[in-house]
């Protein structure tokens, strides 16, 4: 009988997650029960909550040294005695770091057949795409004309940012890790300019290039940049608080911005959890298929091919080297 | 000819302002231009934003030595060319910490019959029960039922701010800086309890009390308190940022809360100017004169008497010692 591979979180790294902090195990092929679906995993999402997980802090549950990595995926149904869920359907479910899962119904999401490719079900059209909707559509309400300020601009949640705001008229500002990804952010993803955060001054810039005030910043990434991004909000700008990554792979938690200066700005500072918004998750893909069609949408995936190369995936993902959003191919 | 007394500032403090940092003066008696009205000070408001004044960090303006103190007031027309403010009329208007003081037409309001007495205007119908009512009910909107937590909650704003929640049916939380001050919060503002900051462990205390989370939160004073509350708060707890009174005596500027918790919360963090809302003062007025009307609303003033003994007053406001909204009766 087949066995399953898995990968577990080996010990509890410090700082970016090294390869050496996870292991390759086989398993025993797991059995699902009555009313249970027994599933393949044919796309893994890779995601900066992961480095939360591993350190006890997500409010989506840890993930302590013994444990298989979570993770959301896009999987087949192998075997199955439910008739919703028939063999060889597509589903997005939590899977987590292995080759196969087992799941109950209530916890398998069909990907229908207009998410193409599949792996979008994880990028464009899955929990990254609604980060992004939900933050700057529903949460900022972001409108033509406004300059929106999106940091990390060129990774999962940050490009569809840019790209939705690009396509209702704003004014978008990226801050990358790269010349490459800057470019990238102007010529691909609608940004007016970009900002070099290795090589530029990003405060300095950000002064440069929003002279009448940021309207709304996308908080993907905490420490500093929130700060400098807060000292050049506009009168009552939005700041949606969404990911602290450059925080991640500390244990020690930046203070927030000096409320100060955000009383004088009369600010509005929201925090998103994605999960709020999943009744809603139909909603957003409605509201993105026509974009995608148009083009006005685009999705660069960064795919790393086989579960064995999880671990290097997301040392790249968490040190910034990724380019696009995070997927392996298993 | 009469002469005028005026109060400028000496020196800047170094920490809580002290009665040596400001002078009494004689000058010689303003004279007023076509068009302008000379006013005799009646009372003038003492507020912590004037703290921020003399340290040159207020966005209305600042104070250097040398300079007369400002402040608003409530003055008697003395001499008027302008028939809209005939002698005798009281105004509302900047008169600054001084005797008299001329204005143009433009910078006086008139302050009508029926805020009685005229201090209110000042008070409970002024600049500081504005400020209580944009900030908990059109800016937080808090609603019945809602936990609201108010710090400095015998202060000026602190007190209408918490009359006003309870009219609403919000379950309020006081917090004040003396068993005193708390005593009265419960008896006499309507606050379920209230935690006595100099002898309570306020954070252990706020989990206590709201059990369930605090939906509001009046940051009037900034520093740990607000720390305090944000871990407290409840999913989609909403922050109003209005004043950092632990801070207006230091130089040095305290970070806000951690953003990772503002995420988990959901929390909803804004930032209150009352400037923003002068144009909506008559609404505000309308709404309160029934709740005074009634009792609901009250107004205790901490009253001097007499322009020299301003700096003593504002001393006392600005170490605590305040029960109420400080006043004084020029």
């Amino acid at each position: 009988m087949q066995s399953n591979r898995e990968i577990v979180l080996e010990s509890t790294p410090q700082g970016v997650p090294a390869p050496g902090n996870f292991t390759l195990r086989t398993a025993p092929m797991p059995e699902p029960r009555t009313g249970e679906v027994l599933c393949r995993t044919r796309f893994l999402s890779l995601d900066p909550y992961m480095r939360i997980q591993i350190a006890g802090r997500h409010l989506s549950g840890t993930v302590t040294p013994g444990d298989v990595m979570k993770g959301e995926t896009v999987s087949e149904v192998v075997h199955s005695n439910v008739a919703a869920f028939s063999p060889g359907r597509l589903v997005r479910c939590m899977g987590g770091w292995q080759a196969y899962s087992v799941h109950r119904t209530e916890d398998l999401y069909g990907v229908a057949d207009n998410i193409d490719p599949p792996s979008y079900a994880l990028s464009v059209l899955g929990m990254t795409g609604l980060t992004a909707y939900a933050g700057m559509i529903w949460q900022a309400r972001v409108r033509g004309g406004e300059c929106v300020v999106i940091p990390a601009v060129t990774g999962g949640v940050g490009s569809i940012a840019a790209q939705l705001c690009a396509a209702r008229g704003a004014r978008v500002i990226g801050i990358a890790g790269s010349g490459e990804k800057c470019g990238y952010a102007v010529e691909s993803l609608g940004a007016a300019d970009c900002i070099d955060r290795r090589s530029e001054d990003v405060e300095a810039r950000l002064g440069e290039l929003c002279p009448e005030g940021i309207d709304v910043y996308f908080d993907l990434v905490g420490g500093p940049t929130l700060d400098a991004a807060c000292r050049h909000l506009a009168h009552y700008g939005r700041v949606v608080l969404c990911g602290l990554m450059a925080e991640y792979n500390h244990t020690d938690r930046s203070p927030g911005p000096d409320p100060g200066l955000l009383i004088g700005r009369r600010a509005i500072v929201s925090g998103l959890v994605v999960y709020d918004y999943e009744s809603r998750r139909d909603e957003f893909i409605r509201k993105c298929l026509p974009l995608l069609a148009q083009g006005k949408l685009k999705q660069r995936e960064d795919i790393t091919v086989g579960l064995e190369n999880a671990p290097a995936a997301f040392h790249r993902l968490m040190s910034g080297q990724n380019f696009g959003k995070a997927i392996v191919r298993v």
